[in-house]
């Protein structure tokens, strides 16, 4: 079955990628952008007969977000 | 008020950071992933008084994502 996760950085957490997509869009005359912040996205293939939503919470904690500064999101669609 | 932009591969586009991902998980014993595909997030902040979907796919056409081989969605929140 297909999952999407998404990680996303903590609120409070600087996002200077973010800053310099703001800059850029600004820089391109595209008006009316307030704030970006960027995250990452995975679209994930699970096996069926798995656990989708343990399997991929596993693989969140110890590869794909850094919990300590990131925030994931588990969506089995 | 809020949106968000996601950017993924359009099917047929090898990716490699995906297949690489999909290898570390299996090397860290995360059993039953047929398959990663990474993208791209953007939750974008757009002020008020603005078109926004039209605003955003500026925004994607010029900078967000590459359309040769990148798809992207744009959600109003």
């Amino acid at each position: 079955m297909k999952a999407r996760v998404t990680v996303t950085l903590k609120s409070g957490v600087l996002d200077p990628q973010g800053k310099a997509i703001e800059g850029a869009l600004r820089g391109l005359g595209v008006a009316g952008i307030d704030g970006v912040r960027q995250g990452k996205l995975f679209e994930i293939e699970v096996a069926d007969g798995v656990d989708a939503e343990a399997t991929l919470k596993e693989a969140c904690e110890r590869l794909l977000a850094n919990t300590v500064v990131e925030n994931y999101r588990v969506e089995v669609l």
